[in-house]
């Protein structure tokens, strides 16, 4: 189903709609016999919520595809993932919560180390200190070209996300990282005529760089990869005439939902209460908050079973004050699943719970993974949790007379 | 997967497949806890088949999203809803069992009300009573133009059906109502030149009216919108190879069910016991029956859930009706959901059990929603049941070798 199929049914309504992330949300049972990081917490206000909802499973991309954090929002987002793409350099920007705008090529920098015939020997620096990548990104700042401006923000050790702005610019360009060492970087390429400004402009910083850089081993060079523009999709707004308003402590979930016109608001604080909290404070203004949730996904990546549970059970105090607000429709979910015992993302559906006043219960009293396996939405796409929720808020009319 | 792929598959066969369609059959519970119109229902002979038979939940046009009657027959049909389209207009004339043909341009008729500067004041005429539009009807009848045919035939109130017929129509027309008052009635536009011609009839149509009605306070001018041509869908007998008949009381399901080519039975009588006699009395005749249960509906529409009870429990009193035939495929559905509670169709998924005498039974011994979630049919597109029920009457080969 089509963002503009939707979009022809679309009716005004007044309902409110919490969507809930739990990033990394699935998990997988550390040994045979089992229970997983959700079914081992203990949530009585969860399986209480599951016990007026229906639930299901929800697959982010597609059977057996493991999502990134990008695409896995895009689709819990009601976005196809794999129609709307959103480029690597874009994610890294949006990551360290710079103000990429429509026009704007962005990519993911390296430091890196290079020989005195120019020959990769580290593709990383030795995944040098972020202290001294910080010392490094401000010294790329004072490359200057006519008539475009650069951006250099360190992310983490030796990566940073790179930024050009200026007219006439355009992605559709080859990467320097050859993936390997004992090679010289590769140049940039440009793969369309539209691009050619842009390439010629890339070439020339990596060589006013790689002069800026002279004998600051290991970082004597960079890498650049991934270059994208600034993805336009359909907003809320556009699409639905929804207020929405995102509510996240990580620059990346903020830019993804920036990418769906969603407002961001200031959490003042990066605690799980001081994001309930905002989402009390600004409840009368808008019709859809999205709340997102990392520690269940750090703890997940990090191997910590029962870091992970309790990250969850903290969500679970948390839910009446949710319901305390009266939502018309609550959803609670993830963008992908973080077992632990993987130590990654991963391809397991994720389970999740859409409660509503005018939902059908399945009478299932409790939240896990196989209890939404039993759940009446079956093993869905998460791109159609939106379209569900728009039905219960009552904001979408009948299709055909 | 496309109606032209199943088409490469069919084999004949004697099978006989009867779909009994209760429409609106989806329900919700009265309050938190409670049991949905099906659940309530005692149904023993529904139980009972549903033993032998696999259980699922259909949706009839996409998650979340509300059918019509029209999208939601046709998916129940196999035809996808989205894909096939069926215009208000055509709707409105099936609606009144007009014999709509190929080329014939339906539209949806209001009288309505204008002032003397020709403005509307009231989109609907104070919803004149059924008998005075009949009459009004009666007089728009007795406009004549060279070359082209017009029936008016009254729906319900200020309501009825309007098709022109004759060579050289086509749709793509513009509709007159603004769809609020303070501002004359549009006049229709071609959408594309082949339409050139019926928009200029349509708006001597028009003009016409407004004379006659002249003074025929509140009734004093027409809106026509939805202007469609009679879609030509790909019929049963061509697919498939099918026999098929369809036994409804309704003129909008008679209507739906001849886009698909089936003969169109007289039940002679308004009862459910002359819908059952019906398809006894034309059992050798046909391959499929298409049976249509309407009071399922018109009680969840009203908001009465004991009413919606009784009426599937009578319809449960005539299962054994069927099952006295012998029939090798029993599907036992609806077109989608209308719960009471919410006194009007709904986007959940509809209950739906396939009997035959080989399918594989799930072991659920009940027939409502959450049996039907627990089926192993799953949550499935409605439009997906025709090919199941075409396998179960063996009429499909195998596909490659």
């Amino acid at each position: 189903m089509k963002l503009t199929f939707l979009q022809r049914l679309v009716v005004p309504a007044e309902a409110k709609i919490v969507m809930l992330i739990l990033d990394g949300l699935g998990g997988l049972p550390q040994e045979p016999g089992g229970l997983t990081e959700l079914e081992t917490a203990h949530t009585p206000n969860l399986d209480a919520l599951a016990a007026q909802s229906t639930l299901g499973l929800t697959i982010p991309v597609g059977t057996g595809i493991t999502p990134g954090s990008g695409p896995g929002h895009l689709a819990i987002f009601g976005y196809d993932p794999i129609e709307f793409e959103i480029g690597r350099g874009v994610l890294e920007a949006l990551g360290v919560d710079f103000d990429l705008g429509p026009g704007d090529i962005a990519a993911r920098g390296n430091f890196c180390t290079v020989d005195a015939d120019g020959i990769l020997t580290d593709r990383r620096a030795g995944r040098l200190p972020t202290e001294a990548s910080r010392e490094l990104a401000a010294l790329l700042r004072t490359i200057r070209m006519e008539g475009v401006e650069f951006f250099i923000e360190p992310v983490k050790e030796h990566r940073f996300a790179w930024v050009m702005r200026g007219p006439g610019l355009a992605d559709g360009l080859t990467e320097t990282d050859p993936q390997r060492t004992g090679v010289p970087p590769l140049p940039v390429r440009a793969l369309n005529p539209a691009s050619e400004k842009a390439a010629g402009i890339v070439n020339r910083f990596i060589e006013q760089a790689g002069r800026l850089l002279a004998g600051k081993q290991p970082a004597n060079s960079i890498l650049l990869r991934g270059f994208a523009g600034f993805p336009v999709f359909p907003t809320y707004a556009e699409l639905f005439g929804l207020r929405a308003a995102a509510i996240a402590i990580h620059g990346m979930y903020r830019g993804v939902a920036r990418l769906a016109g969603m407002q961001i608001l200031d959490v003042g604080g990066e605690t799980l209460e001081d994001e309930f909290t905002s989402l009390e404070k600004h409840w009368n203004s808008f019709d859809f908050f999205y709340l997102h949730i990392k520690k269940t996904d750090t703890a997940g990546e990090e191997g910590d079973f029962l870091r992970k549970v309790r990250a969850i059970e903290e969500v679970d105090a948390l839910i009446p004050c949710v319901m305390a607000l009266d939502p018309d429709v609550v959803i609670v979910g993830g963008d992908h699943s973080s077992p632990a015992v993987l130590k990654s993302h991963s391809w397991h559906p994720v389970p999740t719970l859409l409660y509503s006043k005018v939902t059908r219960p399945d009478g299932i009293l409790t939240f896990g993974e196989r209890a939404c396996a039993r759940g009446s939405l079956g093993v869905l796409p998460a791109k159609d949790i939106l379209p569900l929720a728009l039905a219960n808020a009552r904001r979408l009319a009948k299709y055909g007379a």
